[in-house]
């Protein structure tokens, strides 16, 4: 069997810990498999390095930016095949570059184009233990690129979806996907299985399991991930195409509480206002999420979305021009609200889930103030200190029998 | 006018010095030449990654040692890079392997094969200024290799052999290269110039101001080097074929004092006797430097010879079996030697130059233990006690007037 097994930077972020790397792959190589491991930079290096550019040149180029801090991986890296050598096991380790990550040229934030896995199968066919430095690549320059937010993540699905690999490990902190916060809901389950689709719902509202990219890449390659803890070992929650769980009407009740609530109060009730008001957003890079449109009793519409809590003020700044020009009374933002969704495939062939979800709401006396559906989510938005309490409200209804 | 310059670890030690490099480079830049730089790691990267190898596996492979450690140049390039860009200068940052360092396999001691400078040139004619990590290369199986101590300087001649560079310019915390220590002797007089000889018997004798392998190169190649301080910016020392100070007999006299002297007393006096001794301790892999030979009034012969003072006690294990099975009396090794020499072109064509430094080392009643000669070279064994005391004498003897 193929395993590509990721550690993100607080798994090899001492000696200590990089031996307990060493141990979960070469337990996992002594079974019998291949294994390839894709690492990050070690917790502090990044900031470490960041740190000394900002101190030289706060506006340094993008380009030598992902020069420096692809230096982290190649420590970590060759750490980690050091500790895999003391342990007895043959192990090399590769540069992006090595082993094959071809990238676009968008420096610190490259999109992986191929991976050329030429070298990791030769390593592999020589039985080593291969030790990919995750987060990094190659442009057709020739040039050093780093994948942004989450790259390890990607790179390990990049190797596992060109390598066909059986099965990709995200080791993290966490023993799983759980059907809610466990630090806020002691009953919240962890589940043994969850699909792409759910996921990437899940990845969406806040619940940092996993970078969606990856989530995505590995739908589209139908690459089998699993969630599982570095500490424990446990099995963790597999990700997958079609979970076998299908009684299970939702999966997970996941909270983010870093959102805004924009408001436009009065704009004139005419064709194309919505695609003016978006169209100015969306040229600013601001992500809208849920969008809810109302008349008003005096011939004026009110425009309500909402988007990332950090952009609030941003998307302000993009609207404020056209709502002078065709006189809207107000534009109003409001962070104190948090969005609170329910995830899961079942509720595709079930009716009465979002009913359900409200229900919970109601008996625990919140009122929602936004509502948004897809076919496997349900979100709404609600006052922000009322956010944990309407988590537990939801996952009892869905869990507690 | 293609200029090399080359930076150490202490040049580019903090962001105070990384800015003080970038000045120096653009300088030279806004004077309309085109400019290659060669960086080594931040003085304490290298120290601090060591320091984590060590802690994981001390007995790391040499080949995941370079991994790590060439990381180190990756910070500095990139660093450097970004102190030019504030000065608002056009640059980029090369790996070895970029920058076409190709080198045999031997991992953290390769040697360079060949410098394929296309890359370089390429950034040349955009008229960007190219930062080179040093100390790096890529083997044929496409893994990367450290070139082993003093490397970064041998880099540098490399790029300016490669590309015909009109100069390599070796930046260092010295203003050149001095007549004798100028910390110990105070009126040592900085030299305008020196052969490539002279600076070979020189860096050999304990003066480490270049490193021996990019003297070689430069000689080979003949690229004009130039030792110069990254502080004060004086005009250094020239390194070159043929100087035109022919004046003067000697150029430099230096001091040795990490010797070991063994003597073999009471071998039988046979032939053969020196190959049997010498073949044992080069198959030890320690290099010998002075030899002395004499006969024992009782048929025996002596054989003595010094060797670094860390290699004494190897060369003793070395010759132990064989000295017991021929009978030899006893092996002897002291460390309280140290070695003087005098050093200069000049002297191949004026006689007398070795009699006026033993007549310097005569008047100040120090003894000779051991004489070694060469045609631009004169090295006498002494006691450790008296080595400053000799320098000082003999650099009278000539400089003086």
């Amino acid at each position: 069997m193929l395993v590509v097994q990721k550690f993100g930077g607080s798994s090899v972020a001492d000696a200590a810990r990089v031996m307990n790397v060493a141990r979960i792959v070469t337990e996992t190589y002594a079974k019998g498999n291949d294994v390839v491991v894709v690492v990050s930079a070690q917790g502090d290096t990044t900031d470490d390095l960041i740190e000394k550019a900002k101190e030289i040149n706060p506006g340094a180029s993008k380009r030598e930016m992902d020069m420096l801090l692809s230096a982290g991986e190649q420590i970590s890296i060759s750490l980690l095949a050091m500790a895999i050598e003391k342990l007895g096991y043959p192990v090399v380790s590769l540069l992006g570059w090595q082993a094959g990550f071809q990238t676009n040229s968008k420096y610190s934030a490259a999109r992986i184009k191929r991976v050329n896995s030429e070298r990791i199968s030769k390593e592999i066919d020589k039985k080593r233990i291969v030790i990919v430095a995750g987060f990094q690549g190659l442009n057709r320059y020739d040039d050093i690129t780093t994948l942004g937010r989450g790259g390890s993540d990607t790179s390990a699905v990049a190797i596992a979806a060109s390598m066909r690999a059986d099965l990709c490990q995200i080791y993290t902190d966490v023993e799983g996907v759980y059907t809610a916060d466990p630090r806020k809901i002691p009953n919240a389950q962890k589940l043994d299985e969850i699909t792409y689709d759910e996921m990437l719902e899940l990845a969406t509202l806040g619940a940092q399991v996993l970078n969606n990219r990856s989530v995505e890449m590995a739908k589209k390659y139908n690459v089998e991930l699993e969630v599982i803890s570095s500490l424990t070992q446990k099995p963790g929650t597999k990700v997958k195409e079609v979970c076998k769980m299908e009684k299970m009407l939702i999966k997970s009740v996941a909270k983010d509480d870093s959102v805004a609530r924009v408001s436009i109060v009065g704009l004139p009730d005419e064709p194309g206002i919505a695609f003016k008001v978006f169209s100015r957003v969306a040229k600013a890079h601001i992500n809208v999420d849920i969008i809810l449109q109302s008349v008003g009793r005096d011939g004026t519409k009110d425009i309500t979305f909402t988007v990332p809590a950090e952009s609030g003020d941003a998307a302000v700044a993009a609207l404020q021009e056209y709502c002078d020009q065709v006189g809207a009374k107000k534009i109003l933002v409001d962070t104190d609200v948090a969005k609170v969704s329910i995830v899961g495939a079942g509720m595709e062939t079930h009716e009465g889930v979002a009913s359900k979800m409200f229900e919970a709401l109601m008996d625990a006396n919140i009122n929602i103030q936004m509502i948004s559906t897809s076919e496997i989510k349900v979100s709404v938005l609600i006052d922000k200190a009322e956010a944990e309490r309407a988590v537990a409200a939801v996952h009892a209804m869905f869990f507690d029998n």
